[in-house]
């Protein structure tokens, strides 16, 4: 057995405080674009023409916002996941500057919280991880928290310590585009007339579409993040797994939702906050996934008349048409529900 | 329910003579001619290389003459067949600037007719589609009829109209790419001796090859042109549905088609119109895409002569090699066709 | 029939010493490497980063390199190996000028070998193929045999010639990329802390990951280097032959076992030479491919102190986990054993 190999950390090799540089560099091009658009149909206008981005402020089409996310979210994997049991939550997210063709991501966490479980088997950790550009822009900046083995169950644990961590983003952290201005935000170009004072706080919509995904699909866009998590590649390991077969990574799921979601919110051009998600249930190559979203709350931007910001819940569910919007249900989930998703979306007034 | 999702129109939504201004915009690049190799193998050198291109008068290596018609055809779905029952056939379709890495393509469609049908539940819409650049050139511009849905089969329709659609493109109709000049085409790079003079009317070619279709390959090339029709996308649906299944893309066999037709056309390089296509039958994922051509006519173009134009049938058949060349049988088609294309190419002299 | 369409050469239509010009002429651009990515989840990081490749002296972030011997390789198909029973081996393969996007691909080969077989039904074609960018800059030169079908038995063959082939390319052969200094490399974006000196003869690296491949995904990949052999696209014809099914393109079992090598190997960022390579066993969709490596040799570069080459040999085996390091056995191979490469590789001192 050589020591070349990265075993990657468990939980008694975190450290309060420390930060972690991650590898692999990766600069972005439209093939990125090009790529998830195949992978998730997504459509908005923003992240579709060059031209439409340009005459909002945008120096050209930037990469969809949860595309930046996975590419940041898939480098922290290596050293913060791979040995986790479970992804436990997210928080804080804040999208920063938008992250263009040309651009090269970096990502670094920041080891924010430790909790031994009471089995001594396993702990949470909490990250703080921060994806940059090359300039040393944040592209989008969020906490969230693993269950992660310990590779032995005696190690001694460093004392609790866990973050506080806001229920959501306040709309005064949302940080807008540079030079952005929606005077000229094309609405039938965009494929709907309605703006920010269309939505309602309460309203739900049923994004009435729905997506099939394949296992070349689904593997692929993982890979495209590089994102190194087993359970979504390795069929021979995974068929002696729990779910006797490969899970598709949870971000796929988010992406497929927001796709979805165009029909209904296409003017939501812009993911400005993650205030938290949950991986309700995992989905399977052959899953058909459905979404629906409720407005939960408005808020204007100061100082700005051209656009607000919406605080969407956008719940997806697996082979459920969700003209019923399937839901929390007592303590858990309507069975088919996946994915429970908070974020701020910015949409023209 | 919310009023925000769009339901589509329905036959009874449209208007002769109004003009749809179509979502999404979007700015191609590269990328879409890699991903179009990658789902369709196409080997014709001018969509491959940019000196190839080059040397021959193009700015740089256009995208594939198909690509760009499925884009536009692509955002014409949401507005236009949505709720269509039957996309019945193509006409006049005229290929204009050819479409490079990082155009941005909009389009519009003017309704040319409108005809309820006897059982009052459906009406044929023909809509003239424009594909623009930035530039507001016409990338192709085409002629299509869809049998709709009524939303109400109560509901007045406007009195019959039909346009008047050529049987083929006449040969001065065809629109060169602007600067075109073979003098520098090179047939060995481009993987065959023959030019337009070699060819026959009458002659038949068996492109000998075939392609098998995976459901993640189809899936994702018609998300590539923002094609939303739900029967591509939706297992869960359409396991209910009249085939149980989700239907292959028709412009994806088209596309097939014409990569299999390198093989005995490969100096055809440039599609220069669509006079007609009919889907006879549809395809599925597992299906095995063979294709044989029919050289239907041959025209000089008026000026030129370096190069001519092959008015050609390809015939697509599925799991069936096309050595017999299948074709149509008494009334309908051997049973194994899928797709009858009528179109205009150029070919170097 | 038509006379159009292409059977390819059988073993009589080789002439030794003629040099093949292949068709057809491809430009690169960054999505071969994003779809390379998304296909395979490599993660070195000087073909995922411009700012990382530049910091080594390259002018921006190469394709990597075996995604440029694919696409060399799958010029010669066509002409070289179409009617191919075999790929038998590679020999002398040294990897020139780096690959980089807007480059431009074209192929030739040179017949350096021929010896019918005693059953007089086929034949061995020995061809030195050369892969170049647009200035004429060698990207990769290798000799492959391949075993190809006669037209006709009876056709009197040459006399036999076979080349003299090197055991492996010699280190003093190795080229290095122009400019290229390793003085900025950065171990912790790359992925791991081992240099050269960090590796010894002998040594055994199990590269732990696996990854479950779909018929998308082989056949995009295959696609995409336009590589047109007919057993990896068509599942008709595939299912009358031996496998009933279609085979995986060698190519891409190289490919993955290059991406999971990335774990224990992260700074063996440039391929050098390929000394050789068995496809010891076919692969079929729905196999999972895990590897392992064993250092053969060291070598220092004359006159470089900041890097050394190693001559490795990777093993890729399926269905079969590497921790026992599966290998050769007896006469023949332990049966998981589908690929056995033999190269050099750079990395840091």
């Amino acid at each position: 057995m050589s020591g070349k190999t990265d075993p990657g950390r468990f939980f008694e090799d975190f450290r309060l405080g420390e930060t972690l540089r991650h590898a692999t560099p990766r600069t972005v091009s439209a093939a990125d674009a090009a790529l998830y658009l195949a992978l998730t149909g997504t459509r908005f206008a923003v992240t579709s023409a060059d031209p439409f981005a340009q005459a909002l402020g945008y120096a050209q089409a930037p990469l969809d916002d949860f595309l930046a996310f996975h590419i940041v979210f898939g480098k922290t994997v290596p050293d913060v996941s791979i040995n986790a049991v479970a992804n436990l939550g997210y928080a804080a997210g804040i999208f920063g500057a938008p992250l263009y063709p040309g651009d090269t991501v970096t990502a670094t966490s920041e080891v924010v919280g430790l909790r031994e479980n009471s089995n001594r088997q396993t702990g949470t950790v909490y990250v703080r991880s921060r994806g940059q550009n090359q300039r040393g822009e944040t592209i989008v900046d969020y906490t969230r928290w693993v269950m992660v083995r310990k590779r032995d169950a005696a190690a001694p644990a460093p004392p609790a310590s866990v973050p506080t961590l806001p229920e959501a983003v306040p709309p005064d952290a949302l940080v807008l585009p540079a030079g952005l201005d929606l005077a000229h935000y094309d609405r039938a170009l965009a494929g709907a007339a309605q703006g920010w004072g269309d939505y309602a706080v309460g309203e739900r919509i049923d994004h009435v579409d729905g997506t099939t995904i394949e296992e070349a699909e689904h593997a692929m866009a993982t890979r495209l993040y590089q994102n190194t998590a087993k359970v979504h590649f390795n069929q021979h390991s995974e068929a002696k797994g729990r779910f006797g077969r490969r899970l598709i990574y949870g971000g796929h799921i988010i992406s497929l939702a927001r796709a979805l979601s165009f029909n209904g919110l296409a003017n939501a051009f812009r993911i400005a906050a993650l205030n938290g998600g949950r991986h309700v249930a995992p989905s399977f190559a052959g899953d058909t996934i459905y979404a629906w979203s409720e407005v939960r709350d408005k808020a204007e931007i100061a100082g700005r008349h051209d656009l607000g910001a919406l605080r969407l819940r956008t719940v997806a569910a697996k082979d459920h048409a969700c003209a019923d919007f399937p839901d929390r249900e007592g303590e858990g989930y309507h069975p088919a529900v996946v994915l429970d998703l908070d974020y701020w979306v910015l949409v023209p007034r």
